[in-house]
């Protein structure tokens, strides 16, 4: 069985920073061999982890929300096609060995709840004062925090 | 089509001021002539807030995560049974026309970020600041606030 | 808890005689006193049963696939919002304490087989000589015939 | 993006004679250098057609129904851990670009019926003369048929 890690963080509102931060963890995740497990969308963070891993020889899964693969990025290598729009979110957590969040918005946050709801751990990077205050109220130490990809 | 109101808020690790809230809560709608929908587990919010709606004559509906009814509240009258865990959480927040949320834990954030995801205006009851600060910042003008049930 | 008695066919597909007799069924469930549960589109037999049960009296509960009620029988009175396609078949059928099919096509067919999966009785109306023999096949003693709904 | 091929089937209740045919579709489809996806639990056709294709240097995926990997079949590489039993059918379905049936039983039946309503194709293997006939009565030329899995 191939460990899979999971990158969660925003579409179409994700900062140039998250992004950046995104592509980093990807490439990251394909040098260390593991698979690279998004919410598959052509946008923001699921795109540019799924580009960092694709273009460092990983493998890349998307479970996508919708019933075709119109919206998915094209470094998807692996598209799992759910059909259930954000009730997807519960199927990203469970799938993940480990949780990487860069950056922070409702979909995203909503992946973390469950990730804690879940009993997993979720590692926080690139995130706002209140939410770092916020999880670790709810999640307590499930929840950990990185500087940077490395 | 009847007016469906949801209650969220924790099973198990409600306080007993949530729970209190929540039988309130399940009153007034009841009151109202709402319907009331939540999680339908036999804990916390979902069960006070049930039996507040059901004691005063309303109607309510639980959207069960397990395949059975054996962690059902009793004053369910309606149970949909979804057998899919957590990812029955968007369910909750799709089908519910307003959202009061009493309390919180990783279970309740999930139904806060999915509803402010889907766009749904969410009313917050007895919440720490620390929730009140991250919700807004990452839903804005959809998440209101409100002292007391009445 | 209410009863809940499902009931389950094609939409576009359904024929006169599978509408007919779907308005028959709702109209018998609502004077039984029970709920009327079905995949809640405004198509075929989903759309009748709905329509006998609420021009009866009766309460329907419709459980809908997709994000908004723009494609629900208006006859329904409590619309659970799945967002989640055809996926939506598997609580049709767990949420139903007793399942009658009128009529047969893709949909109905994924229908009864989850619920043979989920060990449940089905009741059999309006078929085929090839439906009834393949899902006796399959069913044994949880596949169940009738005539007419009386 | 990779060729992602389904094959369904029975679990507990398959044959030798579906289990000996799963073995070799995995096979063929690995040789071929496509991706297997299947139901992913450690039984019957699903388990047989991911140790085919893993003998053979092949890439497995399974869709698996319930929350952890304690019924996975040890020769999927990459689990999707689903949590929400047979309505995880649909995943399976929508995922693959091509379908393989592999002996019949009411899991399986589910999966053919969502796979006529998707408009998706599918191969019939090992097939009861019911399953052939009623398949073909509500799919029409979507349904397809093959001696052996050469």
């Amino acid at each position: 069985m191939k460990k899979i890690i999971g990158v969660m963080g925003p579409g179409e509102s994700a900062t140039s920073s998250d992004c950046k931060l995104a592509y980093e963890l990807g490439k990251l995740i394909a040098k260390e061999n593991f698979v690279l497990l998004t919410g598959g969308r052509n946008k923001g963070v699921m795109d540019e982890a799924s580009r960092g891993a694709k273009d460092n020889g990983g493998l890349t899964i998307g479970i996508i929300p919708t019933t075709d693969t119109s919206s998915m990025s094209d470094a998807i290598d692996i598209p799992i096609i759910t059909g259930m729009g954000s009730a997807r979110n519960n199927i990203n957590i469970l799938s993940a060995h480990a949780i990487l969040v860069c950056g922070m918005g409702s979909g995203t946050a909503s992946e973390v709840a469950l990730a804690l709801k879940a009993k997993k751990d979720v590692v926080f990077l690139n995130q706002s004062e209140s939410a770092i205050k916020f999880f670790t109220e709810i999640g307590k130490e499930k929840v950990h925090f990185a500087e940077n990809p490395n």
